[in-house]
């Protein structure tokens, strides 16, 4: 069966979407630790982070690198934090979280934002790119 | 003052060693959230992730997924889980986490591991590399 992601990425599902290119999107959480909470996705299907074949893996880090740079650019925080733990949907995926403290990397912690809250930062981010 | 990492680079304090080449450095974290908690960081001393340059980057990224693939060999768990924070010490430092659940990747659980046992879980893991 398609992962979540797999349905967002043939646009089954919506999403906020902040980049996309032939390999990779990235859009955000609808469940954010924090303001600007962002997933990036390879679009093939790969469960584990380091069964990608090393290019696909490091473009995908250089793809995350850039949405990061765009969601400092936007959202005000102490930095960008990145967690891939990919117990929950098998299928590899970038946090990219903009922190100020702990609690916003730990995934018990949640924020909440209305869907026009989250488009409306889906394009300020998109505009920092 | 020099960070707590660039002290271990520089050999003031002690580690257990996995891996290191002219720019990274990799060693067993001893407050390990799991065993097989281990630290890539680069030599020089940068506080961001994201504020290094994009090729320092990307090979920091190429170290931590080397020495992923030797603790995924080493430490039996469902898969290496990937944290980049940086709220403590102000050095960039990729954790690589075997996990098996959520707890894992939570910074507030962590395993007790005596000198003794980093050292051997050290030796076999650069066998791995």
């Amino acid at each position: 069966m398609a992962s979540i992601f797999t349905k967002i990425i043939e646009g089954e599902i919506p999403c906020h979407k902040i980049a996309e290119d032939h390999k990779f999107i990235a859009f955000l959480d609808i469940n954010p630790n924090a303001k600007g909470h962002t997933l990036c996705v390879p679009k093939e299907e790969v469960n584990k982070l380091f069964d990608l074949g090393e290019q696909d893996y490091l473009q995908l880090m250089q793809f995350s690198r850039q949405v990061a740079k765009a969601l400092e650019k936007t959202v005000s925080c102490d930095r960008i934090g990145v967690s891939v733990i990919g117990l929950e949907v098998p299928h590899v995926h970038v946090h990219l979280i903009p922190i100020n403290e702990m609690k916003d990397m730990s995934f018990q912690h949640k924020i909440k934002m209305t869907q026009e809250e989250l488009a409306a930062l889906a394009v300020d981010i998109q505009k920092n790119l």
